[in-house]
């Protein structure tokens, strides 16, 4: 387990800008698998406001939170789940990647396929946490 | 093991880019250890040419090629231990944690201190991959 000290309180901006690059690196592991070569990739605030949603996480997210905000809550949460040792780094690219199509690759359609599929990663970490 | 298909070019661009992801991973990790709370920081070029030369891998580096290329180089070779499973993302951090000290944190002192950190885990890499 790392050595750090956090806690449970998903609004902790030092959680999401952890969170920011876990989620980077799972996303661009996944997107890697999914193309079956290596590369990488930028998950948007919006898909991370999708994948909550879709998660049925919107409880979490403190009234007026604007887009950014939302991503910064999906960030914590997924850094929390992995410094908890819930979900691994392999385990969580594996279902995004089995979520992806080939509308990842799509200028504008990325956003939401990307949401969707991070909306599955939101599921599993909920029932983990009990959130 | 990840299922992608790579090589062993470390000027593979591709490599590369799902390095800088890892990379970033790798120190944001060792950096909230240091530190003791999450946080997230970015290695820049400049730490990853510094690194190259302290590991004396300067004989991967191809003539005439810019500080922007030399982190190019240092990021696919980081990829591919990682991707071969010669190295974990939990001990990369911790040779780079215990390789920090408080300049990590000055704004222009940082270069140096990062780069000193990734040399020490690019000499672990080198004997591991006998380059």
């Amino acid at each position: 387990m790392p050595n750090m000290k956090y806690s449970k309180d998903f609004t902790d901006k030092n959680l999401s800008k952890f969170g920011d690059s876990l989620v980077n690196f799972i996303f661009s592991l996944a997107l890697s698998e999914y193309l079956g070569y290596p590369s990488a990739g930028r998950v948007p605030n919006s898909s991370l406001a999708l994948a909550l949603e879709r998660a049925k996480l919107s409880h979490l997210i403190p009234p007026r939170t604007d887009k950014h905000g939302k991503g910064d809550i999906a960030e914590a949460v997924i850094a929390y789940a992995w410094l908890e040792g819930k979900i691994t780094v392999e385990e969580a690219a594996e279902i995004i990647k089995k979520n992806l199509s080939q509308d990842v690759l799509h200028f504008t359609r990325k956003k939401e396929v990307i949401g969707i599929a991070f909306g599955e990663l939101l599921k599993v970490v909920k029932e983990r946490l009990n959130l």
